[in-house]
């Protein structure tokens, strides 16, 4: 473990994270709210940390893929720690173990919340909470990728271990600008969405929120009543249109934009993506019919709900804990399935799904022709077998972290739906779940140990796992 | 497709079941119960159809795994209709799914049952429906392979087929001689467990359906409070320890039989098994203390509702649906581990996943050092790729058809808990879960959509799933 140049990133973190706190500080002096001041500290802290790690550039370059995942994790911990303090310092949030929830289900883009009423949180406060689902959507470290002066091998081993999905998507041969390219696609879309939103009515403050929490695929609202307050189908509309957009795979976005409009709709991931949502919202269209008055609003309530829980967003316009369990059971699925990898979503990711379907499919060819072997495909092209290996490690960790933080948090003997939904929440990056943790609902009443337990679910789920269990394997920190 | 050699086999099946019904008829003729007659006209249709299908052997003996499957799944179908009549006819389970239901219960030594009131039953009909956790315990065809005259390549296809586990472990090489060490080691130690019972003063009738299925795995009781009606710490300690004994791999059992004790104590796969075991006792003992008068009934109740789960038998003591959430948790996640591979048990088997387990930290480790590539080892030999490659083709499908089951269940709307358990139950093999399933709850009040569903969840987690689907699939049944 070269541990300099990991301190080194880790300092660039920090300096990065005290200029992003600049928009909740002007937020706070436009609002003329007194605790703009508590992000001044923080950022005074960060810069004077961050200054002093990256004062000079350690002279052992050495950077392998350890390195790379050490960073990550490492890097999105202490992002937390000094994202918590304004609601700690300020009073907002009483426990530092609250605050530290709040904000680490903001950077992971989950957006459960542990408040019981959110619109007494100040306007500074609020904006930096969605501007934390902005930033971890796309993640701190590929932005950094993106503006810092770097060459050499960083760069993928950053980009693999923070970017969402079975194996990391280069737009183009250099990952610095493919980085460039995903922030610019992130940029613009999030600037179209705050415009689509003005457009309908919506304040500029509550259009920045809702934007960044759509982007980020975060879904903290700042009302009560989350997206439900706003009653306009159009601004609901918008979001929904959006929060899909989203949990697109970018590369189709790039491709778009190079002009290859062909290659872009052959999307095999995103078709199916969105095959599964056309198919969610007609059942549960259906199947909650009689919760609203006709089938317009049916399909519209049901569309928003999908598109909010498959793209592990969290927005509601309704409480879908008091649907029929059919209509929720479609939803916790969905909860597991999540977005397409290469975009802002979390959950397994389709594509994965996608390679597992596909290998249980050549197991059993496999089976009624013993001699006959077949390789998985996607995207028409063959998917190399380290990635299958990977993505099926990928899947029987992620049981094992489900059931073991499940069996956790039942200590504090809250019923069972609580407890699953409140883990499938927290682990795919959605937000709310059933029963106690419903729309309605928040994490509060779970004891500080369970909250702990749902931090690391909600960071291991952000940054696919791995790099968090590497965290706690002894050979990561041996001398190289 | 060879159909004609399928059709064969399941002529031998249909006389095979024929003949073990006499068992019932027997008991109902002892007990003067007029129900026995139901039997004999059962015995008499099978032995017709199956002496029309067995009168001579088909000349294609064209025999390749696919045969193998089809006879499996096809022959359990059959076995299970046959099997479910006597119920239906005589009247003692009214509706033919409902019969259907119990009977591949019992089959597949799951133990969910439908009726509300069990004591109801005849003592013929108790009988059969306990017998037949015995019969599908070690396999129907496993056993027509140990006495049938035949030789070829049938033998390994079906055993493959039939034998729960990643991979068959032929004691010996020639597969007739394993089947009948199976079946010698299985009815010795059955004959032990009723004598065991015997020497309690458990009435012989009681002692023969409590030992069947213990053997089996089954868990159907007798009495309307399982083993809880035998309220003696010797009865219930002695099937607590059988319960625990039919989980071990059976190979253990036939290294002692070859006096190979060192190497039987180094199993590995049993040896995590008990470690499972002994810590999830201790955990329950501990977080369900105050339910007992003190730490001996604690441990001996924890213990049998441990061993009881985790075999996959659902015999109960207790109603250990009022327990504290931790505790029930510790049971749903034995629910899906099982007992070992080559036992009589369901779930997913312990070498499942320990293979699955090991298989993540040959990832992190290639994470660390990507050049480093490691061999999954099981029984400290290395495992094949081709069984690596299934375990984890046998994960993705496992946990397919269970979010498919609970969502189509969940049209029923009963609540999340019922539903979730009923299929760990069922898929698994237990039979009791939690809520409305619970130990003193039944499966009846399920539409017959739902228990059609959870029969096909019964024989695909008995048969380990792969064989009830290539039912499915359009090229198992292609002309060769």
């Amino acid at each position: 473990m070269n541990l300099a140049i990991v301190v080194y990133f880790l300092g660039w973190i920090m300096n990065l994270e005290a200029l992003l706190m600049a928009l909740p500080l002007v937020t706070g002096l436009i609002y003329r709210e007194a605790d703009w001041v508590y992000f001044g500290y923080v950022m005074l802290a960060l810069a004077t940390v961050g200054y002093l790690c990256t004062r000079k550039k350690p002279k052992n370059e050495l950077f392998f893929a350890k390195e790379g995942f050490v960073c990550v994790s490492l890097g999105w911990v202490i992002l937390s720690f000094f994202g918590s303090l304004p609601f700690y310092l300020s009073g907002a949030i009483g426990d530092f173990e609250d605050a530290m929830f709040e904000i680490i289900s903001g950077f992971t883009t989950t957006g459960a919340s542990v408040l019981a009423d959110v619109e007494a949180l100040s306007h500074s406060m609020l904006m930096w909470r969605s501007f934390t689902h902005w930033i971890g959507g796309m993640g701190v470290l590929v932005f950094i990728l993106a503006i810092m002066p770097l060459a050499g091998s960083y760069n993928m081993h950053i980009m693999r271990a923070e970017s969402p999905g079975p194996s990391v998507g280069k737009l183009v041969p250099r990952v610095k600008t493919t980085a460039k390219l995903l922030y610019i696609i992130y940029f613009s879309m999030t600037v179209a969405e705050v415009i689509a939103l003005l457009i309908g009515g919506m304040p500029l403050f509550d259009a920045m929120c809702a934007s960044f929490g759509t982007a980020g695929t975060g879904g903290f609202g700042i009302k009560a009543l989350s997206m439900g307050y706003y009653d306009s189908a159009y601004l609901q509309g918008v979001v929904s249109v959006f929060m899909l957009l989203f949990g697109v795979n970018f590369n189709v976005y790039y491709l778009f934009l190079i002009r290859k409009p062909k290659d872009a709709l052959r999307c095999e991931e995103a078709r199916v993506y969105f095959a599964i949502v056309a198919a969610s919202t007609a059942l549960i269209a259906w199947n909650a019919r009689h919760f609203f008055a006709g089938a317009w609003p049916a399909l519209h309530h049901a569309l928003f709900q999908v598109a909010s829980i498959i793209t592990t967003t969290g927005y509601s316009t309704v409480d879908f804990n008091l649907w029929p369990q059919f209509s929720k059971m479609i939803l916790v699925a969905l909860m597991f399935v999540g977005a397409c990898a290469g975009s802002t979503g979390g959950g397994m990711k389709v594509s994965r799904i996608l390679i597992g379907v596909k290998s249980v499919y050549n197991e059993l060819a496999s089976l009624v022709h013993p001699r006959s072997v077949k390789v998985v495909k996607l995207e028409h092209k063959a998917v190399e077998a380290t990635v299958v290996r990977s993505v099926n490690a990928y899947f029987v960790v992620y049981f094992i972290i489900f059931a073991v933080s499940l069996l956790l948090i039942s200590l504090d003997d809250f019923d069972f739906t609580t407890n699953f939904t409140a883990i499938s929440a927290t682990f795919n990056n959605i937000g709310p779940g059933l029963s106690m943790v419903g729309p309605m609902g928040s994490f509060g009443s779970f004891s500080p140990f369970s909250k702990v337990v749902m931090m690391f679910d909600m960071l291991a789920g952000r940054l696919e796992i791995f790099p968090m269990i590497l965290l706690f394997l002894p050979s990561t920190w041996k001398k190289s």
